[in-house]
């Protein structure tokens, strides 16, 4: 997928599309926490994230403590949110 | 494993036998971050972590970024570093 900064309207239109995610502070990452029974299910989720992070040679930044999964989007190459955050967060969604 | 709290003197033998962690400011975690070549071997790293992390019902506080994974042991119900601990990062280090 080319690379695409997303536009300010862009990104309010993926924060609308799901709004379990929010926008950092700095403006240049989208961000969730998912919370899970267990870890078990917790790092089975990681799994299927990495499988497909992998892939597309687009990887988030994450950390896990027990059931809780934190989750941050953004694009360095782009300097920002680009269209490869919408397609993992959208991916992402379908996993849940 | 029945749960003891390390004491000063063991914590220093266990952060001796493995020079790689070193001690967190608080006193009652221990910290590593591991370097690979890229993200397919650090999450290769992280599943086998998981699979003896949920083994002996004892989980990491751990974080990635590519090929960086950042680990955080301590035990909650001791209030600090307990034998349970050292048995992780002992066998953390023979996953390397």
């Amino acid at each position: 997928m080319p690379l695409h900064r997303l536009s300010e309207p862009e990104v309010a239109a993926l924060l609308a599309e799901f709004p379990g995610w929010t926008l950092r502070g700095d403006g240049v990452a989208i961000e969730r926490t998912f919370e899970f029974g267990d870890f078990n299910a917790a790092f089975g989720f990681m799994t299927r994230v990495a499988l497909y992070a992998d892939k597309v040679d687009h990887h988030p930044e994450w950390s896990n403590v027990y059931n809780r999964v934190q989750i941050t989007l953004t694009t360095h190459d782009a300097g920002g949110l680009s269209t490869r955050d919408a397609a993992m967060a959208r991916a992402i969604e379908g996993m849940l």
